[in-house]
C-alpha cells in the first residue's frame, strides 16, 4: 500500500475549487502536484487554495494531456464540465491512472461504451464521485437493507429536487445570496436544459438506490421510460429579463419536471425525478426504499418497520441511535469535515483508499457508466412519448455472477466491519 | 326544483350501509324507497339503518330491475361489486333515472363506451361518487388555482397509498380491530388483484386532478404509461396461513407498487401511485400540485408560493384559514356529518341536490368514464412493458369546448358562490 498518492487536478470553477479546499487540500496522504483549467485565473484560485493549507504550491497548465504523461501521478481528478470528461477520463485509464469524475450523466451510450473498453482493455479504475452514495440516511438504509430489516426490497424512488432557478440564472438570485455560478458564465446543465430535454441529473438519485439494488451484481437495469412536463418554470423566470441579461430570450427545452421509471431484472421498480426550475418548500433527493417487512422516506423522514404504530413522525433520528452505517459512526467522533455533511470527505477517501491499496474502487466503471447513461436514454424515451428503451448491459452478462468489488470499509455493497486506516488518520 | 327525490338503493354491504347511515338516512329530502342485494340479511341491515333513523322501512329487493321499473323513483345509487355496475349504470339511464356509482375502475373499454352511449342517447346524468374530490386539501388546491395562486399548474400527483392487508385478507386483521370486509366474503379488490396486475383503484388520487387540469373540459389525457413491481407483498401475509384460511395458497398477480403516468394535451403530466400492500407509516392520497408560482403537497402537509423561505413545516392550517373552499366553511360551520371528515356527505350532496333541479352533476358522465378507464389502460400498458398506450377521448373532441356542467356550489369546475340550498337545510 502507498503511503501516499499524487495526483492532478482538472477543472478549478466551482466546485473543484471547493473540493479542493474543504477536502483534499486538507488529505496529508494526497499530493496534488499539476492543476488544470482552461482559465488562468480559476487555476491561480486553486493554487492559492493549496498554498494557504500549507501545501506546496501546483504546477499549472491549460492542457492536461500533460498530467497523463507524468510518470509521477497515480490518479486523476475530473471536475470540468461534461463536454469531454468522458473522453478525458478514457485518456486517462489508457495512460495508466486511476481516473475519478465529478456526477453528471454522458452525452449519449457511445460514450459509455467508449469508457468500458478503456476500462476492459487497461483494468485501470473509473469512479464516480457519486457523494449522495455515501450520505448518512443513504447508508443507514444500505445497511438495514442488508440485515434484512426491510425485508425484500420491491421499489425505491430517488429524485434531483431543488428549485435551481437561481443556480441557472445567477442574474435572478437574491442580492445577498452567495452565487455558485457568475452570470455569463458557461454552465453545464444550463446549455443542457436549453436543447435537451432529458434527466440531465440523474445520479444523485439512481447512485444510492443502485446500489441497494445490486445493479451490475446479481440485479440490472432492464427498460427505462422517461416523460417531461411541459417546460414553464425557467420561461417565468426569464420572461422578465432585458436585454442586459446573459439569459434575455433563451428558450427552455427541458420540461420543469422529469420523471423515469427504471424496471430491473429482479422485478423491482425505481421511480426517479427531476424536478429544479419549479418553487418547492426544500431541497430533497426523495430517497425512498420499499420492502415486504420496512421502508424508510426521506421527504417526512420517516422509518418504519411492520407492526409499529402508524405514524407520521420524522423518526429517522432513532434509527440512526441504532442503525447507523459505521462509516458515519466513525465520521460523527471526528471534527465534521468536507462539504454537504460529509459526503464530498467520503468519497473523495473511498477514492484515495483504492488508489493508494492499488484495490478497484466501491463505485466502478460499471457503476459509472450504466448511472451516466441515464441521462440520454431518458432523451430517447421521453422523445419517443415515453416509450420503454432498452438499458444496455454494460457488463455483458456478467451482473449475473459479479461479486462486490473491495471489501473495505467504503464498500457499498456489503457492510464491512473492516476499518482498514482511520478516516481521518492521515492528517 | 324537486322538494325531495326517492331513490333507490342497490348493494348494502359494508360501504352501502355506512352511506345509507352517516348520510343518506339523515337527508330528509330523500326518500330510499327500495333496497336491493342479494343477500336478505345485508338488505335487512340496511332496512334497519333507515327505520333506526326515523325513516320508512324500504321495500326490498334482489331483482334491481324492479328499482328500474318503478315511476316513483328518480335516482338509483350502485354501491354493490365492479362485476356488473357498467351494465346496471346503463340500464339505469335507458330508464330515465339519475345513476350514482360508487368509486372504482371500468372492466374493460368497451363498458366505457357502453355508459357514454347510453349517457349520450337518454341525456340522463351518471355521477361517480368520488368523494375525495370534495376533500378539504383538495378543494382549498382547486381554489388556490383557480385563483392563479401557483402560476401555471405544470404536473400532479397523487396515489391510493394505504396498506390494506388487513383489509384484503381479514382474518392477518389484528385482534380488536373493526374489520371491513368479513373473512372469506367476496372482496372485488382481492378477486381482481389476484389475477390482474394494473392500477385498479385510481380515483381517488386521478378525480381531484382531473378537476385541477380541467380534464374533458378544455384538456384531456392523451397518453397512459403504467409499470408494476414485483408482488411480494401479500404474499408475505398469506405465507404462514393454513388451510383453514379462506385465502391459504392464493397467488396474487398484481404488482405491489404499481406507477402510473398520464400525459395531457395541455402539455401537464401526471404521476399515479397504488401502494396497498406494503407497510408504510400513514395513509395518504400523496396529492400535489406544482405550478410555475407555488405548490401544495399532502405528505408533508405543506403549502408553499414563490418567494417564502424554505420550510419542511406542515403549514396547511395557515392556509386552510386563509383559503377554505366556501363549501368547506359552511361545512365546517355545522356540526361534522358522515364519513371520512365530511366528505362523504359533500359528494351525496353534490348528486341529491343535481336531482332535485334535474341539472347535471358536477362529477358527470364524461368525468366518470374516463376515470374509471385508467385501471384497464394500466392492464394494458403494464402487460406492453410500459409502453404507452391512447387513452381514449370519450367526449369526441368537444372537450375543446366543454363548459363547466353546473354552477352550483358544489361545481368542481370553477368556484361558485351560489350557495344555492345549505348543506344542512333540509335536516
Amino acid at each position: 500500500m502507498k503511503q501516499s498518492i499524487t495526483i492532478g487536478y482538472v477543472g478549478t470553477g466551482a466546485r473543484g475549487q471547493s473540493i479542493l479546499q474543504e477536502c483534499l487540500a486538507k488529505m496529508r496522504d494526497v499530493n496534488v502536484k499539476t492543476v488544470c483549467d482552461l482559465s488562468e485565473e480559476r487555476m491561480q484560485k486553486a493554487a492559492d487554495i493549496l498554498v494557504s493549507a500549507g501545501r506546496p504550491a501546483p504546477h499549472m497548465t491549460t492542457d492536461y494531456t500533460e498530467i497523463l504523461s507524468d510518470p509521477d501521478i497515480d490518479a486523476v481528478f475530473y471536475m470540468n464540465g461534461w463536454e469531454n470528461r468522458a473522453e478525458m477520463a478514457a485518456k486517462t485509464l489508457y495512460a495508466g491512472k486511476y481516473c475519478a469524475i465529478e456526477v453528471g450523466c454522458s452525452y449519449d451510450i457511445a460514450e459509455c461504451w467508449d469508457l468500458i473498453r478503456a476500462y476492459e482493455e487497461t483494468g485501470v479504475p473509473l469512479m464516480m464521485l457519486e457523494n449522495c452514495c455515501y450520505g448518512r440516511r443513504e447508508m443507514m438504509a444500505l445497511r438495514m437493507v442488508k440485515e434484512g430489516l426491510f425485508g425484500e426490497v420491491v421499489h425505491c424512488d430517488g429524485g434531483y429536487m431543488h428549485n435551481c432557478r437561481h443556480v441557472f440564472l445567477p442574474d435572478t438570485a437574491p442580492e445577498g445570496k452567495p452565487l455558485e455560478v457568475e452570470p455569463g458564465v458557461p454552465n453545464f446543465r444550463l446549455e443542457s436544459m436549453e436543447k435537451r430535454n432529458f434527466h440531465f441529473y440523474p445520479t444523485h438519485d439512481f447512485g444510492p438506490i443502485a446500489k441497494v439494488l445490486t445493479i451490475n451484481r446479481g440485479n440490472r437495469m432492464l427498460t427505462l421510460s422517461s416523460f417531461a412536463s411541459k417546460s414553464r418554470g425557467m420561461a417565468a423566470a426569464i420572461a422578465g429579463k432585458d436585454t442586459s441579461s446573459p439569459y434575455h430570450g433563451m428558450d427552455i427545452k427541458c420540461g420543469d419536471i422529469i420523471d423515469t421509471i427504471i424496471t430491473c431484472a429482479n422485478g423491482e421498480t425505481v421511480h426517479l425525478r427531476l424536478d429544479t426550475t419549479l418553487p418547492r418548500p426544500f431541497y430533497s433527493r426523495g430517497f425512498t426504499v420499499r420492502g415486504t417487512k420496512g421502508m424508510c422516506t426521506e421527504d417526512t423522514r420517516t422509518v418504519f418497520l411492520d407492526g409499529m404504530a402508524e405514524t407520521m413522525s420524522a423518526n429517522e433520528p432513532e434509527f440512526f441511535e441504532k442503525y447507523d452505517h459505521p462509516l458515519h459512526r466513525e465520521y460523527a467522533q471526528s471534527e465534521s469535515r468536507g462539504g454537504h455533511g460529509g459526503i464530498d470527505w467520503l468519497v473523495c477517501r473511498a477514492f484515495v483508499e483504492a488508489v493508494k491499496r492499488g484495490e478497484n474502487t466501491p463505485i466502478d466503471a460499471y457503476d459509472t457508466v450504466s448511472w451516466m447513461a441515464i441521462g440520454p436514454l431518458s432523451e430517447t424515451s421521453i422523445a419517443h412519448g415515453g416509450a420503454p428503451v432498452d438499458v444496455p448491459d454494460f457488463t455483458r452478462g456478467r451482473w449475473l455472477h459479479r461479486e462486490p468489488v473491495t471489501r473495505g470499509k467504503y464498500c457499498l455493497d456489503e457492510i464491512c466491519d473492516d476499518l482498514l486506516t482511520p478516516i481521518f488518520a492521515d492528517l
